[in-house]
Parts: C-alpha cells; sequence; structure tokens
C-alpha cells in the first residue's frame, strides 16, 4: 500500500469528488414530508450506484417508508470489521425566502458550497466513500469495510432502528465510523466523544370546535392560544431549569476534570454568539455555555403554530394551537420515563375547555465513548497529519438517535468525526460546507483507513 | 306611500335579490390582503352599479387603498338625514381547508347560504339597499338617505376615517343606520346599543439572527418561541385579569340596573356553548358570560408563527416568534394610552438576547348610545311588526370601530340592528347567513325607512 499513491489519486479526482456530490445535493431528499419520498429514494439510488462504480455490490433494502443502502468489501477473517454510516435524508428547507441561493442548486462561496445538506450529511458521509474509492483503487485492504446509509435521520431513523435489530450478524463491527458533526473550529479538527440524546414532541391544543369571531365570544371561552403560551411557560423557570417533574433523576452530574477540560478549550465566546448575531449567550444558571451545549439537558421550542398567520390582522378566537418542541438529553436520562412524567404534567397544566393531544415523535438515549480505544488513536494520527495539529477531544449537543443504537446493539465503539462548522446552518437556511473540509476530509478518511490496517490485533476476541 | 304595494314589491323581487346577494358574494374582497385589492374594488362597483340601478347616482370615491361608495337620495329641508353604512370587504378565508363548500361559491343548505361574507356584512348591507329600491320605487321619501358603504372595515376603515373627517358636511345626518351585528337569537330580533373597542397588535421577537440547530445551540441561546410564551403568559393572570399596568383604570364599573337587564334575557349557557363545541365557558372571574361577551375588556391572541410548522419534526431552534392579539375595550378605555402601557409593560418583559417589535395595526373606542331616541323608536315598531315579537336591547362584543368614530364626528344617534347568528361563523370557516333573516331584513329596514317618514320633527334643531 502506497500513501502517496493514494493521496495522489485523491488530488488527482480532486473536481470529479466535487462535482458528483454536487450532483448529490441537487436531490431533495426531505425525509420528514412524504411529498419528497422519491428523491429520497433519488439520492439512495445515487450513492448505490456511487458504491457500485467502486466495485461493490450494494443493496438497495426496501423498508416501510425509505430505502437503506448497504455495501461491503471482501470479510478478513480475524480481522477488524469497520461500518461506516451516513445518512442521504436532509432537513426540510423553510423558510425559503432566507435562502440566498435555492436550496437544491449548490452554489460556491467563499470556498464554501451552499445547498441543503451539505454539510448535514451529504458531504461528510461521501468524504468516506471517497476515500474508500481512493484505498480499494490502490490496495487490497487487511480488514473488512461495511457501508449503512439510511434516509430517515432527520425523521427519527426508524426503519434502520428495526434493521439493526434484526440483523446484528450481517452488521457486527467493531466500530462505527461517522462524520455527521462538527469540528472545534476552522481548521480545528475534533474527536467527538458524546452526543446528546432527544425527544421531540408535538402539542396540540383544541379549544372551540371551530375558530371563533374574538368579538362575539372573546373573554367567555378559553383561547387555545393563550393556553399553549401558559403551558410552554410552565416547560422552564427563570433559571432555565426544566420543570417537569423528575426530569433530572438521571443527569450524571458534570465531572470536576471534564468542566475543567471544557474550560480550557480556546473557546471565543464573543465571536461565537457574534456568528448568530447575538451578543452573549443565555441558558440554564450555574453552567457555561459549553456545558449547557454539549452536557446539559435542554428545552427548546421549534415552532408554534395557531390562528391566522398571513398579513395584517384577523380578530379571530383559534379553534387550535400548536407546538413543536424537544428535549435534549444526556446519557443516562431515559426518554420512556421522561415522555411519561411530560404527559402527566401537561394534564395537569391543561385548563378547562382545551383538550390537549400530545404526539412524541421520536427520541433517543445519549451516547458517552470512551477515549481510550486503538481506533480513537488510529483517527487523531490521521487527523494530525491531515490538519497538521492534534484534535480536540469535544462532545455534541446535536443527537443522532441512531448512532447511540447501533453502538448498544452492536457493541462497537464509535468514531465521530465531524467535519462541519458551527457557522454552517445545520437545519437552517444557507446550510454549507467547506470544500476544504470536504477535500481534506477524504485524506483524513484515507488515513484513517491506512492506520486501521496496522493495528491486526484490534478484532476482539 | 302603501305598505302593501312595497311589501308586494320586496316579495315578488325576493329571487332576484337572492341571486343577485351570491353575485356580490363571488367576489373575493379581502382587505386585509393586498392579493386582493382588484376584487375589492370588484365588490365597490358592484355595489355602485346596484345603487346606479335604482336611479341614484353613485360616486367611487378612490383613496389610499380600498375605494369608498356613496349615494344619496335628494335633500329635504328640515326633514331628518338617514345615513346607511356598510362594509363590501371581507375577512381571510384560511383554514381554506375547514371550509365545506369554497368561500366564494355560495351554496345554499338547510336555508342559509354559506360564503364569506355572507352575514359580515354583504348580505346585511344588502337588506337595507334593495329595502330603498322597494320603498323609492313605490314612494317620495320626505327625508333624505345617505348611502356609505366602504372596503377597509375588517382592516382597521383607514380611509373612510379620514373622509369622514375632512366630509362632515356631506356626511351630516341625524342617525346612522347599521346592520352588521348580530339578534338575540334565531327569531329574537335585537337593537344593540353597545359596541367594544379594539386594539390589534403583531409582537415580533428575534433571537438569534438565523435559525439554528437545536442540539448544536441548544440550552445557550435564549429561544424566542420561549421567550414569547413567557411573555404572552403574562398578559392575563390565572383569573383572566388583564396584567397590563392601567388597563383597567378608565373601565366604567356595570350599573347593577344593567348587570340584572343582561341576566333576565333568555339566554341557555349549555346550548350556547355547546354550538361551539364546548360544555360551559371559560373568563374573567366574578362576572357572567355575557357581561365577559359584552361589557367587559378581553386579552385574545389572534395568531402565533414561530420556526417550523410542516408535518414531522425539525430540530430548529427558531430565529423569530411572533403573535397577533387583540383587546376589546369598552367605553371610556382611550387605545392611545394603553398602546404606551403595553409597549413598556412588554419591554420589561422582554429577556436579555430579545429584540421585541410591537406592532399596533389599528383601534377604536367603544361605543354605548342611548335607547331614548325617536329612531330607536322607529325600529323597535319595524323589527316588532316584522318579527312578531319586540326586540330585545343587547349590547355586543365586536367592535365596529368606524361606526364609533362616525358617530362621533358626525354627531349622530346609532341604530345597530344586527341580522346574524352567533353562530354564523363570522371570521371563520363556513360563515353563513340565514336567508330567512336576509328577506326579514329587507321587510325590516323597509318598514323602518316608512315608519321614519311619520318622525317630520326628528331633525335636530
Amino acid at each position: 500500500m502506497s500513501a502517496e499513491s493514494i493521496t495522489k489519486y485523491i488530488d488527482d479526482n480532486a473536481q470529479r469528488f466535487e462535482s458528483e456530490y454536487f450532483d448529490w445535493l441537487r436531490i431533495p431528499s426531505i425525509s420528514t414530508d412524504p411529498a419528497y419520498a422519491d428523491d429520497v429514494k433519488k439520492a439512495a439510488e445515487w450513492i448505490a450506484d456511487r458504491l457500485a462504480q467502486m466495485g461493490l455490490k450494494p443493496e438497495m433494502i426496501e423498508t416501510k417508508r425509505h430505502p437503506l443502502v448497504y455495501a461491503e468489501t471482501p470479510a478478513v477473517k480475524g480481522a477488524p470489521i469497520i461500518l461506516v454510516y451516513g445518512h442521504f435524508d436532509v432537513q426540510p428547507v423553510d423558510p425559503l425566502d432566507l435562502w440566498t441561493t435555492p436550496p437544491f442548486e449548490p452554489a460556491v462561496r467563499h470556498g464554501s458550497v451552499f445547498a441543503r445538506g451539505a454539510t448535514d450529511d451529504k458531504g461528510q458521509l461521501l468524504t468516506h466513500v471517497f476515500a474508500a474509492e481512493a484505498v480499494l483503487k490502490e490496495t487490497t485492504l487487511p480488514y473488512q469495510i461495511k457501508f449503512l446509509f439510511e434516509g430517515e435521520e432527520e425523521d427519527g431513523s426508524e426503519s434502520l432502528t428495526e434493521y439493526v435489530k434484526k440483523h446484528k450478524d450481517k452488521l457486527a463491527c467493531d466500530c462505527l465510523v461517522v462524520s455527521d458533526g462538527s469540528m472545534f473550529g476552522p481548521g480545528q479538527p475534533a474527536v467527538t466523544y458524546g452526543l446528546r440524546g432527544l425527544m421531540c414532541f408535538e402539542l396540540t391544543l383544541t379549544g372551540p370546535g371551530r375558530d371563533l369571531h374574538s368579538g362575539v365570544f372573546g373573554g367567555a371561552v378559553y383561547n387555545p392560544a393563550i393556553a399553549l403560551s401558559q403551558m410552554m411557560n410552565r416547560m422552564i423557570d427563570e433559571n432555565g431549569h426544566i420543570q417537569v417533574p423528575d426530569f433530572y433523576k438521571d443527569v450524571v452530574p458534570l465531572s470536576e476534570r471534564e468542566r475543567k477540560q471544557f474550560a480550557d478549550l480556546p473557546l471565543d465566546e464573543e465571536e461565537f454568539f457574534g456568528k448568530i448575531g447575538l451578543k452573549k449567550g443565555f441558558g440554564e444558571k450555574g453552567f457555561t455555555s459549553i456545558e449547557r451545549r454539549w452536557a446539559r439537558p435542554t428545552f427548546d421550542i421549534n415552532g408554534l403554530t395557531s390562528g391566522y398567520q398571513g398579513e395584517g390582522s384577523k380578530t379571530v378566537l383559534p379553534s387550535k394551537a400548536s407546538a413543536k418542541f424537544t428535549f435534549r438529553l444526556v446519557p443516562k436520562q431515559d426518554p420512556a420515563k421522561i415522555v411519561k412524567s411530560l404527559e402527566a404534567y401537561l394534564h395537569s397544566l391543561c385548563p378547562p375547555g382545551i383538550t390537549m393531544q400530545l404526539d412524541y415523535q421520536h427520541g433517543a438515549n445519549g451516547l458517552l465513548v470512551s477515549l481510550d480505544s486503538v481506533f480513537v488513536e488510529a483517527a487523531t494520527k490521521a487527523l494530525e497529519e491531515t490538519f497538521g495539529c492534534p484534535p480536540f477531544y469535544t462532545r455534541e449537543g446535536g443527537s443522532i438517535p441512531i448512532i447511540t443504537l447501533m453502538s448498544d446493539v452492536l457493541e462497537a465503539d464509535v468514531l465521530l468525526l465531524g467535519l462541519g462548522l458551527d457557522d454552517d446552518n445545520t437545519h437552517a437556511p444557507n446550510e454549507k460546507f467547506s470544500l476544504d473540509s470536504f477535500h481534506k476530509g477524504i485524506k483524513t478518511s484515507a488515513r484513517l483507513l491506512q492506520e486501521i490496517a496496522r493495528y491486526q490485533k484490534m478484532r476482539k476476541a
């Protein structure tokens, strides 16, 4: 195996990699909206086709919803197995009018490509595919790589969850490799060892059976939009503490060692918040911004809907009001317990004349992985060699529910090698991905695959 | 003048009146949405054309926004002047999917016509136009009638307000006749002697400069949708009392006489709330449902908008959150004072990291008129004769801001002769108007015009 020839292959094909990446971004594979189901399928076919061109025999695995794509290199007895995971579905795009260029027409500005899915996760996923193409072109790996890509990550990964539980043997691996997150900062690579869990809800309140004239009925009927404000107001107190009974019961306090480690990270808070148009942050009392984002559970309202939303005024007393909201969890918190407690709490807050419906849409546990594995050692070397500096060891505030599950079911280590930046606008208008990170990501992944080849003893007993 | 010949004319033309009424309903004259400006104009041209066919010379009065339509019969020296007011604009129609038949395709079911504007106010306005057509066809009135119709009533009546102030002499009158409200119940006509005032606002909160990933940033940034819930929660307390400082300062307490009069009204509360899908009402502590709806100020949220509103979930921390809300006022409350107090109050509640913008969209004082005028006497006779029972004397919870203004500026009495029903779905999907009320309304108005002819002494000194 020649590191030089692999690097040369990557350099020689850089333009083609970009061009193929942009083609994939043009497919509007929004998984949460059924109107885009065909596009999610097209995105699956695209990556399956890509894997086939590398000489693999990809499977399109049909599910109740969006298909999975799986491929593998030949098994090598006694050698480790790496499973590369990623997702080809993307978040919705509204508010559409805030996009500078259309979300599914990739446009390059200032060295970044702007498109929905650019960083989350098509761009990051592809770094591993193109790296494997380069490595497999130039050598035969002394261990097995499996690729498993899904199209429901932004909507709960239900199909993959079921598939993983049913196909433990097929998916057996020693380490999951995932790039679906952020570096610490530009030019500051990171190995992420923790993810927050997640619970997504929609609460719908119904008052009168139809919208009413606020003059004729106002004052004599409980207004569901007022009820919603009152109930949402009771979710957190003035110190940012979540008020759902027993919510913090299983939260493991941050160790002094970890607090110190976080405090030592070179974060310029003014710059960090300045980038999102704020002077400073705000959150749970008694914790720093990093602690709040990475290691504390949170409550956020994601959407509010009620009554008239057009231009001007409409003097209506709405029949319904709804809120979409999420909790981010930390490891050890149990979504099942929280659902129960939340539902009872909301019922206790629901006022007379209002009926409530709480939909628990999806959820996941948090994840904390060990920094002591040989895979972390290999990744550290690969990142250091490509970026010219050692990685930071960080946690992440976001959630990749399926990772937690796969790590549990497959009993595998996890390598979280995020390549995005905090201002990449994931889940928001003008999502972008640095092309420099894209190309460095391919080289890092190729380097990682070579490093892993050196560890013939990494296979579990 | 022959009452019989007028009644015969009305009966003979009943089908044509309906058919013309339905034609008018087909014009989607939504005034609050600029996209419908041409349709508001078409609705104005339609009624002007209708008045011209009666032999009048209507004026289309252009304004900065929607046109006014004015017409008059010849002046009669020393005799009273009646000004018939109405509006040809309508409320928006969303949520459109809740309409059984399309809002601008009038459909008759169970003796009522369903369409946006059916009762508010095209149907009620037309009763006076068709009545005048019948009366003027058969006789020459010994006093003057003026017709003044506008297309901005649902959006603040700005153009008419300006016009009334500038053309006091042209519009001079002794009594305004308005049908833009409700009867007490089916077959229970009413003379309404009070209207609530109104203030319409939109509060927009901005947190981060763009939508954020709720995992990456959640917990460390003030979420504007949470801030909105918290601020709206502080608008009323658990007893339904509005919390804006000094809000109740100018509220005149209800007299014992009026409370008794309200209590004596034959209202079946169970039936009243049952019609809107509720078991019972809810509102300000210490007041009955009628008092809450007619004679107490109120706060209602009309719309909430923030973040993701599509299907499924989106784990976004929204950049903005907004609420449209209204206060209903009682006479003596001063909108100018309340705006000031509200703005200061909301600023005091606005949390760190959130900027607020409060738009005061439009407002109006409340109205209380005397029951001792000869016009009330004439209307009482006209209603009694047509409906076969004496009218109830009621107040109304809704607002017709322009009426208060015209009554003040023109120093005129007001006759509020509502023909709608509380379940007519004004401002809501499936608005309707009883065709029986439509035809009885025409007869009542014709009767009223004849009664007024008897009062040659009603002209002010």
